[in-house]
């Protein structure tokens, strides 16, 4: 599939008003009177890799095999759509099998683990910092009006966090227009998605920025650098670790990015400044935020 | 040990300024010119029961012992502080290794499990709901007095989020009085360390609030009704399975807490608003926001 750049409408956007993803629930207020609130969705979603059971993750239910594949993606569980046999997602028992031609390399190494040292899941990490070694992405001009352009049009999107709050947003953008704007109870799922919508339209990711209303932690940055995603901006804070594995993969990393302000941490001369705010839009710099 | 309730001072606070929690990173702001700014570190902690490798989890570094320990028991794979034989710390290999006298329920479980099908992280979630629906939460009266002074106290002490943000707390409160308040990036790891503090001092849950700055997902509903705490409060948004999940095991679930105002999703019977604030100060419920 060729994506539309056109930016007329992007591929993916939220759908607030979709009635399985909030909930009217009833409380009551410090008065003591009773309201009525819309409140987004949590579910369980458990993953296969064929016939292992993966993980149980918790989200909001929409897009499960974006999420299946997206996941196994940037865990480097899976690493072509090539070894793709089948994708089925279960709703009944809230479960997707993905399910590969031959058993993959992570089957194999789990097994091994298994025989030495019991589950192997927590080794998974110890890998993926290996395969991220070996990453070093892309070099693509951003121009930070296109930066200012995508805070405008992603934060009047209509969108659950407009009207229910309480979920992260992650959009696949390619210069100033958002392609694929995906929400979740858990950002990193909001991640997995865009990935899984990414990989099964054979999308490139060398020219595309990827923005997030979460904190910039070295789970993210490792997802994104998995992704091959050369420029990762948020509007909150960022950690220590985060910023390091940025610099190492040669991320573009931008956090903070709150109307007229942000600050480059990494990748910085990817950077054209051919919008810059005189100093009264931006004097202050904002804090470390957890989110918006 | 006896816990002082006296609420002189909490047994454990924040440390802003311990040099191992923050890091100075260099970064360019909007109009190119170089900031130096505090963040807070992320580090790998692997934790093992036994011989068995449990997760990797990404934490800012403190009290890894509290937060290894605070997550077994909070996983139901520990269940009594009786099991438990050593807990060693390797710093040089950031793991935590807890043993047990004898080889727990979880083990054998998952052994089970690898025989049939693959690894069993993921179903330690079934396993979890299954305990979660034994539980019912005891009665304790809490007054929203207390809320409202827990919220200033906890507001304006000296953390790691006032100094660097990009950090979530937890703290654990006696009536108006915060006793142990936690920081980590992730919040269900503020939790967990919070756990494993009152499992090691034997602290009783039955009368104390749980009070955190993250959203209340049925994640962190579950930790808390796996601690036996009655009450959980908390300044940010709610998913509607937090809610039904508090509702089952009878637990008093407040949100948004921000300044006078919040709202009750569960166990209401419980609060007795002893303050309430005038329609001035409290008019509007602020949104559902994702944090503070």
């Amino acid at each position: 599939m060729s994506v539309n750049h056109s930016g007329k409408s992007p591929h993916i956007a939220p759908i607030p008003d979709a009635p399985s993803l909030t909930r009217v629930v009833d409380g009551f207020i410090q008065d003591g009177t009773q309201h009525h609130i819309n409140v987004v969705e949590e579910k369980p979603l458990t993953i296969y890799l064929n016939a292992t059971e993966i993980l149980t993750a918790m989200t909001i239910g929409d897009y499960p095999v974006y999420l299946a594949l997206g996941f196994l993606f940037n865990q480097g569980m899976l690493t072509s759509m090539d070894e793709v046999q089948t994708v089925d997602f279960d709703e009944d028992i809230d479960t997707v099998v993905v399910r590969t031609k031959v058993s993959t390399d992570y089957e194999h190494k789990l097994k091994k683990r298994i025989r030495t040292s019991g589950c192997g899941i927590g080794t998974v990490f110890g890998d993926q910092m290996e395969l991220i070694n070996t990453i070093q992405l892309p070099f693509v001009e951003v121009k930070s009006s296109w930066l200012y352009q995508l805070s405008k049009t992603i934060n009047t999107t209509p969108s659950l966090y407009l009207t229910a709050g309480a979920i992260h947003g992650t959009v696949l953008c390619y210069q100033s227009t958002p392609l694929v704007y995906m929400e979740d109870v858990g950002r990193h799922n909001a991640v997995d998605k865009v990935n899984g919508w990414m990989r099964s339209e054979s999308v490139s990711a060398k020219d595309k920025i990827l923005y997030t209303t979460g904190r910039l932690t070295s789970e993210m940055v490792i997802k994104t650098s998995m992704m091959g995603i050369p420029v990762l901006v948020s509007r909150s804070g960022f950690t220590a670790w985060g910023v390091e594995i940025a610099r190492k993969v040669n991320l573009t990393l931008i956090g903070r990015m709150r109307g007229k302000r942000y600050i480059c941490l990494s990748g910085n001369h990817r950077l054209t400044r051919d919008v810059i705010p005189d100093q009264k839009t931006a004097e202050v710099q904002p804090k470390n935020r957890l989110s918006q």
